[in-house]
């Protein structure tokens, strides 16, 4: 398994971390690769600069695409050369995960038409607006549709990062794991504690 | 605030980036800093490379220091170099915060001699021979103690920047924080639910 997470300027920290500090407990350990457009350094406000591949990588195949959100989404959801990227490599790939307002970056490209999807509950308004063929739900920690995972804001990541692997690999795994880092993990994706917010 | 991470090879993710995407959410946004002893790139199992500054900077005045654990600290413990820096960085700073077993390189210095600290329940045993001066609390989420916060494992360090932001800024601001990224605070640094493991 190879997880590969596209980045951009201003992503979301937690988005990134939550996930890969899940997946890296992994026993059967996952390859992660960081990826942005142009390659090379990616920062974001927290600080945090990662070194990152060139996405054009990325078509030589990518098993799980995983897409964070954060304030960058917002200047990339009319970036073509971006969103025409994650058309090609979500289609191909075996699982695409957004996390928090990823989930506009990926309804921008139809791969969400007709599925269940969700967002960070505080920027709902802007991405439903993104598009009207996708089923937003509300109230969800994360969903699953098909081979589409999508979370709520932040931390619901980490929530869906387990649920992931409880699908893939067993709940004992994703419980193992949970304890190991001492996470109190949300395991029912209709637990949705924030919807409330707007 | 300024806050300064000391990173090396084979840190643990979620002790690092749960209080980075904790703190960078303070509306008095600290600027936040990574240095590592030798400078570069720094990087981990999980396939994070992060760029850091050299940590002899640190000694121009750090005002929070964070240490976080993770496999890389075992070899780190008897490497003076590395703990004599955290004895003078950690004497001159205003607050010295560890995660998971950062608390064993912090004990190590002598900086917890005669106080309350906490660490990596999986990891105890190990960390607890680091030093038997110190009042090591097997039952805690995390631990105040004057200016030194020590965390449990791994997520125990995002409830402990909240507590920490609660203790410095009032709690309003960190159930904000908890709320913005959808996150369930362990509020009580006595709440600890895995102090049963080995």
């Amino acid at each position: 398994m190879n997880i590969s997470i596209l980045l951009f300027e201003d992503f979301e920290t937690l988005d990134v971390f939550g996930p890969v500090g899940i997946f890296g407990h992994l026993a059967d350990k996952p390859q992660i690769f960081f990826y942005s457009l142009a390659g090379g350094m990616v920062g974001n406000a927290h600080g945090v600069s990662i070194a990152t591949q060139k996405a054009e990588l990325l078509d030589d195949g990518a098993d799980i695409l995983l897409i964070p959100g954060g304030k960058g989404t917002r200047g990339l959801i009319d970036n073509e050369e971006f969103t025409g990227l994650v058309r090609r490599v979500g289609s191909a790939c075996n699982f695409v995960l957004t996390v928090c307002t990823g989930s506009a970056l990926l309804a921008k490209t139809g791969l969400l038409d007709g599925r269940e999807a969700t967002s960070n509950k505080r920027a709902f308004g802007w991405v439903t607006g993104i598009s009207n063929r996708v089923s937003w739900k509300k109230h969800a920690r994360w969903t699953v549709d098909g081979k589409y995972y999508t979370s709520a804001g932040v931390t619901a990541g980490m929530d869906m990062a387990l649920g992931f692997i409880a699908d893939q690999y067993g709940a004992p795994q994703a419980h193992e794991i949970a304890r190991h880092i001492e996470y109190t993990w949300i395991e029912d994706p209709n637990d949705d504690r924030f919807s409330d917010q707007e």
